[in-house]
């Protein structure tokens, strides 16, 4: 399983993601989920995964070749489309031409092969954009009314986002509601693990901004998640019936 | 969908289901999920629901016929079952059986078929007990270690269980978190709606102690909802990362 949430918000974007993968309860592994493609001050543009790791492994090779390719252009090439809607659809396509060739190779054994993205990013001159990918390559976006997304183990995480985040939510308070979405969701589900990975990019920037990897133990997030308990735990005992 | 819960305290056991029955999201009914067999001071047995309607009400009839027969006896009625484990096996055996008898008519249409209650109850002389029983009749208990069962839409509510629910939490306490559970699940999930059911049974009494219908706009539930949310929110500005 698989955590991975991000923010359009009116100050930027905020991404954070798991990093656990497990083929079974018995075999687990740490892989990055979080990958950027960037030109500082022109375009960057973030891909967080979830699913089937040999699709979305093979999806973000594709999408690199592509890009190196000497006959690469815009209809190729995320880093040469020319708005965010045509990267989003670069991707969506890739993604479900993978997924299906994959999935036609694990057809005898019965094995499902599917894998969900979530794509964020800004070019110059363009709007901030987040889309959340589906297997079969098409998009939604978010917008005003429903300011972030969500792909893998998304119901543990929701209540908070639901309560606390909107467009206008700050980027520092942003960072905290994604970490408290995903505190909850590491507590509920073994299959969400650390490390962590988060990212902030500045509107207008068109580059990260920041990106952190937060490691198992991250004594400020430890606090938090202290914190955040007996904040809830103070709020049960206030609340009256 | 659906959303019932059960917990088993020290101080005794507490039951909360929603009414919401969905076909499709077009075809909305009210149907209550719980269910009480009561014989005050000698026995009490209540079953929550979750799944398909006409298997969840079919396997209810045939209890309450077993109940009624001329022959009933300690094998067939959950009333003269001499224990609380004999009670959660014969719901289990009626259970599996009507699931099949309705899953194989229905099975040209493959369509599912499947339900799953939570049983909780006491007889006199016994201890109560707290069990979920799966759609193959086969059950779980709670235990010291995991004092609550959930059925139905289970992951938005259960944050605030894990983190409030010991045996030792008082019976006050208990109806709070139940009802704060059920209050992040309806935020979360159009298909567990309004009214609730609520009820409490006091340890040995043997008897459904409190038993309460929370209707939509019940004032009492909608200002702990908004104490809530307005706690959450206080908690989230205090906690720093």
């Amino acid at each position: 399983m698989t955590y991975c949430v991000g923010l359009k918000l009116d100050a930027g974007l905020v991404l954070l993601s798991d990093t656990r993968t497990n083929a079974g309860l018995d075999n687990i592994s740490c892989y990055r989920k979080m990958f950027f493609f960037e030109r500082p001050g022109e375009r960057v543009i973030a891909i967080m995964t979830a699913g089937s790791l040999s699709v979305t492994q093979t999806t973000l090779a594709r999408l690199e070749e592509a890009i190196d390719d000497d006959l690469a252009d815009e209809t190729t090439s995320i880093l040469l489309a020319p708005t965010m809607l045509r990267v989003a659809t670069i991707i969506g396509d890739t993604l479900c031409r993978t997924r299906r060739e994959i999935a036609e190779q694990c057809r005898d054994l019965r094995q499902q092969a599917s894998a969900s993205m979530i794509v964020a990013g800004q070019r110059k001159g363009g709007d901030m954009r987040l889309f959340l990918i589906y297997p079969e390559g098409n998009f939604i976006e978010a917008t005003e009314d429903t300011p972030f997304l969500q792909i893998g183990e998304h119901k543990y995480g929701k209540p908070i986002l639901d309560r606390v985040v909107t467009p206008a939510t700050s980027l520092s308070d942003a960072q905290k509601a994604v970490l408290l979405s995903m505190d909850s969701t590491l507590r509920s589900n073994l299959s969400v693990g650390m490390p962590l990975d988060l990212a902030v990019i500045d509107r207008d920037s068109c580059s990260v901004t920041t990106r952190r990897r937060i490691l198992d133990g991250d004594p400020d997030f430890a606090q938090m998640s202290a914190a955040w308990s007996a904040a809830l735990r103070d709020s049960f005992v206030k609340v009256t019936l």
